[in-house]
């Protein structure tokens, strides 16, 4: 594990991490073979039945109520026009999510969660503070990073802060019953960031990174892997180093989400991971505590080609395949269904000897 | 389409079948770039909300509540040693569905289905008729089929008879407000069923579409095969005739799945069929009534190798690929919420004009 001696409550947090409960996984396992099915004939399913009960503890885990929250802010290096959008648009899409007419919104609703928009760091005025269903909180660290290519896009006790804001937003989550932990972003240029923290965490060429995140043209997807590589060239950073990285090219959300995998660890909880950004963050996550890794369950793959390298880097295979690249936790809650029914499963089916289905096999 | 002159039913149900609505899907196409996500970012979600609306004709369709229906029959051709499980376990599993311990009555809990078990062809005597939530119908046609290396499966009146039951429990669930149709299927052996009538239908060498189903040893794959051939080479069969292939080497479930394929196009309700047993019986119906296929989305890709060649030739690409291979309408119920979800998405999200978010591209 790091050093993080200059930060106490990160510190404490990541010390609060305990290893997947590998006994109850292996219980888990062996239960699955008494059910009335071929063994083994749920596939992936059965292995993430496993996975829940090691993060869980539990025989038969529970994951619902899940909750989302999606965390936003702004980019300084967005001015550099690495972003098919203007910033304007981060606010103005909290605002949406505020009136719940975001594509989060909807899946949300469609899987009963909580959901939380929480602002840690958007530039402009966010109009208002939503909604009982779409609260948005105010957990601004500062208007937006600075521009990466210019100077660090925060200080260390600014990433800190961030980190500590998503611990503190999932603990609010946990605290109000959910059981699963969806975390997704909104910050227009977040892809430049997180491309910028994956190749530093990766050693991977900024090159193999960097996509069209919401979709910017050839020329301009050049000029975005120009400016991450001159800003990584720039910035001088302890790469070994989770919370140097995030302060120097990272994101006020990116980190956010990071704290809130560390605290769905520590409490315990599986933690659904979405797409590219969100990746990153988990990534950044197991920087800072290796052991985070085992409560992570990743939702689907990107079309971003850095999502497979970040992927890759956490021996990960999402389950859904979809071809989607929005963001805002989207896929992760597209994906939540499985794992529900991944706890039917184990709850509700009846074993061969309850149900008299003869499993002597010719 | 081939003629059916001597089948009435199956001819009035076939010429109800109308070609999906394109404009409809068209115009959801359209719509989908005005809402408030980077055009085209939800991937595969976008392409499902096309065709839903093609196939109801609306702009926000909806498919919930969806209906599980689960056709169960025996096979005569069990008595060759095909399958790792004795035929006694067909009518045991109709138990287990009738006290609500299967996986299908798990995943259809899990997304509000309603469930109807349909008994189409057991082989030995069902014990009891299940419950409201879990009913069994009784509309068995005779006790299994026979043994396809030494007769028929069935008669051509028995083959049209079980498409006439699967269309007939597709429309109660359509007249009980059903608005998608799951179908799935228990019978020990029809594996070997659905590979013969693979196998004819595509010209596929049977050594290509056969797998070890619900988990045979090589020994008995070897000889699966053979029994399949030689079954196959027996029966001479007019290829081109669909009911004269289920009649010959077909199944009773495998026949009803198809004629429920039939009524939801019909119906002009959507088709989400499930892994291998099921798509054959998907194929089947496209061949009665290619129309057929605009209705049918693919839930999930199955283990068995047969089901590869059966998505091939149906042009299809399934939502999930979980490596299962249970059946039951399993895989189909797992991937239902993807379809509530584009459903969601098109009736709930706000358009960039309505949310007040600036969808002008730099």
């Amino acid at each position: 594990m790091p050093p993080l001696s200059d930060a106490p409550v990160l510190k404490a947090l990541a010390e609060r991490v305990r290893p997947v409960d590998r006994a109850a996984g292996d219980a888990t396992r062996a239960y699955l073979d008494t059910l009335t099915k071929p063994p083994g004939s749920l596939g992936d399913l059965e292995a993430l039945a496993v996975q829940l009960s090691a993060i869980t503890g539990q025989a038969k885990p529970d994951v619902m109520p899940p909750a989302c929250i999606v965390f936003a802010a702004d980019h300084g290096v967005a001015v550099e026009g690495v972003s098919a959008f203007g910033q304007e648009v981060t606010a103005q899409m909290v605002a949406n999510f505020a009136a719940g007419g975001a594509a989060i919104n909807a899946f949300a609703r469609c899987i009963a969660a909580r959901l939380e928009v929480v602002d840690v760091g958007v530039a402009n005025d966010l109009p208002d503070t939503g909604s009982a269903d779409n609260p948005v909180v105010n957990a601004r660290i500062r208007r937006g990073t600075g521009n990466m290519l210019t100077e660090p896009a925060m200080g260390r006790e600014d990433a800190v802060a961030a980190l500590d804001a998503g611990a503190q937003a999932a603990n609010r989550a946990f605290d109000a019953g959910c059981r699963c932990l969806i975390v997704g972003e909104m910050g227009i240029a977040n892809t430049t960031a997180a491309s910028a923290m994956l190749a530093v965490l990766t050693g991977h060429p900024v090159s193999g990174v960097v996509g069209t995140g919401t979709g910017i043209n050839s020329v301009k997807l050049t000029h975005k892997i120009s400016v991450i590589e001159r800003a990584i060239d720039a910035r001088w950073m302890d790469t070994s180093d989770p919370v140097e990285v995030l302060a120097s090219v990272g994101g006020l959300e990116i980190g956010a989400m990071a704290g809130a995998y560390l605290a769905g660890a520590a409490r315990g909880k599986p933690c659904l991971v979405d797409g590219f950004i969100a990746t990153v963050a988990a990534l950044l996550a197991c920087e800072i505590c290796p052991d985070v890794r085992g409560y992570l369950v990743f939702g689907h793959r990107s079309l971003e080609p850095g999502h497979g390298v970040a992927l890759q880097a956490l021996r990960a295979k999402p389950i859904l395949t979809m071809d989607m690249r929005l963001g805002e936790g989207s896929g992760a809650a597209l994906a939540f269904p499985l794992l529900n029914a991944a706890c039917a499963m184990l709850r509700e089916m009846a074993t061969f000897a309850d149900a008299g289905v003869d499993a002597s096999r010719s």
